[in-house]
């Protein structure tokens, strides 16, 4: 977040995706996860919110997410959307998808909507059906464990987990000609840091209204630079999706470009879904500590953008980032490899403020200063290539033994 | 190597790179590891032999690079190629170039040669300057040192290693001209799977007769299919060379495509290529088993290489098989990411002989079966994407504990 930016909206010490007006939540535990955790999570909008959606690129769709671009596609609004964990419905075929429909189906029914007003998220192991008796009886009782207040949120935030650690949730207020807007989102990790369950899932409320192609159009921008930079060994999942609610009942006059506050607002709906994306990376499976890798002087942002996921995604980068070993030959040759315009003889590499490489050119630093920095809880890794203006930050974090124990033993 | 490429050579039970006429080889130590073992090397011909080399792509290349390749370009011949290991003399700037042309110079006069008939290639530590009293000292030796048998080429083969835990070396008979032929081939593992020490280097022998072109468009055609499909984690060093030289005394007539042994030349040529990047993957950094990789039914051959280094490549597939875990969520959700066209509905996946996935839907298999097969020393998966002609192998190795020790505590 930039000096600027941090002025235009202040974040709140707690809360989630109930704090922005219109909007309730709520979860359960349904059967489809062993532990009893909740498994079985939906958010509710009490008017059509506009809404947009981001969804994986990969080749193998699961299931939910045909069933969701559908939603939105038709007119471009939501009234709610119900999530399940511990299943992704992903390869399983023309009884997938009808599985996905059926969740559709239900849901609507339960909270007496449309169909088309309904979108549908899974997270969790691939392959398996559905077991669809428990996801019919758990969306059944939903209606009765939803809620506009804290707890709601609380108990969907924590229905979208699978192996994460903590839950992600932030809620961000602004002002918006003269009233208060919030923005809120809540998320479970997986992208390509924490690809246990092979998810990232996101999910964001705020009450502003918003211009239909103005809200699409910021969330991809803005997935450009946060969620998709923490694409960190490179997996993308089958079920990736992230998806905004709008209800626009903060009462502001519509929101998009040349609105004298959307630069505000895009700034704050940029910092949750930055803030959401880092948790992630942070959560990551057997993760130490939060790596982070700046690029500047690139030709371009994209190309910037290349080379940070080029970095952050080297398991020889990562493995060094966990011995906290400052191994800058490690970040030069993954800076080299990227397939970017870069000039080899320009490139300064800090870590943190301990410049280690100038002008591609090793220059003497305190060991143990490095050491002591190194073992922190958060890294930053600074590339300069000198080479033009092209910037971008990229979040992962470090390679463990826990790491390789968690997914060697994984299905088993 | 199919059915038919096995009838038209034959592979040696021991030797190396000595075995073709004309070459001698060895190795010394002069103090670059601290071991005490051989880390300098030079192989030599005694005619003028016709020479190709394959360079890394990445951005940032050592110094010695620039010394081999214009030594090469000046009139496609080397005498010698000379090689340390224990520092890559990369990110050295003019002094590292400096000590490159020295250590060309020094061998040049070592062995009366002219400056551009030697190569030089180097590999250890990136960053710190060569210690050339030591080089120098050692050069001065090597005359004494090398020999055209079995030991100089064996003195070589460990001079050239780092943290391999092998040395690999390989010959091959074959009959041109009716007259016999030699290929042999060492090599020092790195690449992308062992790139502790950053390099992977091999050279290559041979006292078969080769018009100078096509020796270098068969060398970049096999490094395509063999070293270039062990790009495991995508890590390319900044030292990365193969080097050839054909000697041509064992008195065939020139070899060129038209020649009716060109293909079995070619044939056994690939062999030992394909058989020293598989010894590096089987030898890579903590690995306890060699993961083989094959795609067929792509689009074209370069989608079917994308593909297999995608799934080679992928840190849950490496951690999957270190748990010997039948994982295929795991391989589906790498192929669907790679990029290259790919039909969801089509795919077939089989680990070994096992059918786990037919028509991109999960096939019940016995587990137990599937156990033993992954706790195998070789495992083989096989993807068929049902899409097109398009083939391709690559190879790599499990990502493991030792992996992330090895490199967490690589500088320090």
């Amino acid at each position: 977040m930039g000096v600027g930016e941090a002025a235009v909206f202040h974040i709140l010490q707690e809360g989630g995706v109930t704090v922005p007006k219109g909007f309730r939540a709520g979860g359960l535990h349904c059967g489809l996860k062993k532990s009893g955790r909740n498994d079985l999570g939906v958010i509710l909008c009490e008017v059509p919110a506009v809404a947009a959606g981001v969804y994986t690129t990969n080749v193998f769709q699961a299931a939910p997410l045909k069933v969701t671009r559908e939603s939105i596609a038709s007119d471009g609004r939501l009234r709610a959307v119900v999530v399940n964990s511990g299943n992704a419905n992903a390869c399983t075929g023309q009884q997938g998808e009808a599985d996905a429909y059926a969740m559709r189906a239900a849901t609507a029914a339960a909270f007496g909507l449309a169909e088309l007003d309904v979108a549908v998220a899974s997270t969790g192991v691939i392959g398996e059906l559905l077991p669809m008796d428990r996801v019919h009886s758990g969306i059944a009782a939903l209606p009765a464990a939803i809620s506009a207040d804290g707890n709601g949120a609380e108990q969907f935030s924590q229905a979208i987990l699978t192996t994460d650690l903590v839950k992600k949730e932030i809620c961000v207020s602004l002002t918006v000609d003269g009233r208060e807007v919030m923005i809120a989102g809540a998320a479970k990790g997986s992208g390509m840091i924490h690809p246990n369950m092979a998810t990232m899932l996101a999910f964001m409320t705020t009450d502003a209204e918003v211009e239909p192609q103005a809200l699409r159009q910021l969330l991809g921008e803005v997935t450009d630079v946060t969620f998709n930079m923490i694409t960190v060994d490179g997996d993308t999942s089958t079920n990736d999706m992230l998806v905004a609610m709008a209800s626009g009942l903060a009462g502001n006059r519509p929101l998009q470009p040349g609105h004298r506050d959307w630069a505000a607002f895009a700034a704050a709906f940029r910092h949750v879904c930055r803030h959401l994306a880092q948790a992630i990376a942070r959560d990551g499976e057997g993760a130490t500590r939060l790596v982070e890798v700046t690029v500047q002087g690139a030709v371009t942002d994209l190309s910037a953008r290349a080379i940070a996921k080029t970095v952050i995604g080297s398991s020889l980068v990562k493995s060094a980032m966990f011995g906290a070993d400052a191994n800058w030959g490690r970040i030069i040759a993954a800076v080299g490899r990227a397939g970017e315009p870069v000039n080899p003889d320009t490139v300064d590499i800090r870590l943190g403020d301990i410049v280690v490489l100038e002008g591609s050119r090793p220059v003497p630093f305190d060991e143990d200063e490095a050491l002591v920095y190194l073992q922190g809880d958060t890294v930053h890794i600074h590339v300069d290539l000198h080479h033009g203006s092209g910037t971008a930050t990229a979040w992962g974090c470090d390679l463990t033994y826990d790491y390789v124990r968690i997914n060697a033993a994984y299905r088993t």
